[in-house]
């Protein structure tokens, strides 16, 4: 079983490497891989994206270990969920939203067996103290019954979405990528190419791949998370435009 | 055995990825974490109290491979040692300080024999010509005492402690995180909440946890080294006030 | 067999982790390696170098998989190529340059046989469509003989080479790395301590190694990468001096 660490630890400091200490004391055999640790600090949204992102092209049975956590030490619910193809461990602050999603999920748990966590429970880091020790007992064979109660709902985010009215499409960027790339709400399924996209006062057709426009031309691709996303070849699109998740684009 | 590797090469280059490629050249099976390669460039002291963190939740018998070494290709010894629970191999530049402390250390040697060592040894990489052949012979069975002979004494970093005189309290900060925390060396046991702490002209009234502050509020809590820290619900302590590692805190 | 890893998707985005998991997907046996995902965007050159650099150090048989593709989704081909110690794929776009000559290579391939690419290939991220996959095959047994049809030739990088006459010496910069140490395309053997190097208006003699300048003086040493780097101990070269990749550097 693979473990994937999701979290906005960052690379600076030496939390993710300590989790992976406390996960393997408890579990000596389990196969860590790091999805990203480079979610920006406290930015669930982003977190439950790149999550989602991930769902099809993990082996199967993979445990998602999530923590993005801006609510960590207070009384926030710790989930453990299940879908139809992976395990997850998460706060419950949303970033579990869009995996539900991908996934169906089919049985969600509160983790409250105390037991499981380290002896000493920090208020700022349960990264170390709670989550990676459940994990580690998870990989280590504990029937997740033992986790805690189950839970019916949990919370969801509000994800916008992108809407589409004959020729005019109206959707918002989600993401920015270290390419500079911004990644819109907006399926590319079925759109056009030479639709022309409109965001941060720029204006990007819709090509079939980066080569396709001059190099330092803005252009709009279908990218790889299914959605359309605007670019600049050779060059980032949201450096030339100051472009930020959350703002409007649209097209028609 | 695992073996965490600590260094302050960053993710930028192709450093670490060489030292991984000669540790498992020498040791196939070799199981590797990366602890932290985001220590500041030379910054030992960061380095040592990154390793401090880490001791007590790796499994026994972690080898920690340490390449903080602003030393390097001097005449300056590197070292292997073995505490109550761990292995280390680092430059004797004080890095170790903190870590001999929480695994009180039982065994020093100066790593001498070359015949471990690459072939060619450069002047400037020896994470990848000296500490990685030396650990991939370690982890392939050699016994310690072929590493070379036994040494007492090694360099320790000065490192300061805070004061506490009935109300008063005054220490400094240790450390800055991704999120912009600042660590003082002023350990939370027993201290009261409300405790106000001062520094960077900035005040932080001990809490629970971030989310008993508002948002955008300075607080202190106890934190995960087991330290004070300063913090910002949903900010950054650090860019709001600017303190760095070295700065006093008070309290009282 | 271990599989490195050589991208310039950085650490942002959830990009390398999932080109983890479908290698996992493919191959649950796996062994994977970092060699560096912090190559600059599209920066092709220094993919190459970072290669170049690593060859010497990774267990034989290393499958290096490297994706630095700014022609990704075009009709660049993708090769795969075997050399005296290693095995490679990558876009046929100059980035197996130093390698090939590092590694002689003896075989070389196109990677056509979209059988084992991901049903749906994105025109964004072969990494994880085609990249990815192939090399879960090669990984789970697949004979090179089914990826695709031998070529002869494939792309190479002209590579700016050192001259030297007499006492004097002309080179230029070939990559800044995370310390501010200029690299420089100047081979250290054979070299006089004393020499005099001079780039981006500084001066910098060579020495065995960073302690034998003041601290904060520059100085030039036999870098590990097998030529001549122009530092500043416990400080930066690139940025007390600005350079950067391309500019000139010369001596006597």
């Amino acid at each position: 079983m693979i473990t994937a660490l999701l979290t906005d630890f960052g690379h600076e400091d030496p939390y993710v490497g300590i989790m992976k200490g406390v996960l393997l004391s408890r579990a000596p055999e389990a196969r860590i891989v790091d999805l990203s640790h480079g979610v920006a600090p406290q930015d669930v949204r982003s977190a439950a994206l790149q999550l989602w992102a991930a769902v099809p092209y993990f082996p199967e049975g993979t445990l998602f270990l999530c923590v993005v956590d801006p609510g960590v030490g207070s009384k926030r619910a710790v989930l453990w969920a299940r879908g139809r193809r992976h395990q997850y461990l998460a706060a419950d602050n949303g970033l579990l939203t869009l995996a539900a999603r991908r996934d169906s999920f089919r049985e969600v748990r509160a983790v409250t067996n105390r037991s499981l966590w380290l002896p000493c429970v920090s208020r700022t880091f349960h990264g170390r103290d709670l989550f990676a020790p459940t994990a580690g007992a998870l990989l280590a064979g504990l029937p997740p019954s033992e986790l805690g109660p189950r839970r019916r709902g949990f919370r969801r985010l509000r994800w916008p979405k992108a809407r589409r009215r004959s020729q005019k499409i109206r959707g918002e960027i989600v993401a920015v990528d270290r390419f500079g790339n911004a990644v819109t709400n907006i399926p590319s399924k079925g759109l056009k190419l030479g639709t022309v996209f409109k965001a941060g006062g720029a204006e990007a057709k819709l090509m079939p791949c980066y080569s396709a426009a001059r190099p330092g031309a803005a252009l709009a691709v279908a990218g790889s998370y299914g959605f359309v996303e605007l670019s600049v070849r050779e060059g980032s699109f949201a450096a030339r435009t100051g472009v930020r998740a959350g703002e409007a684009v649209h097209a028609g």
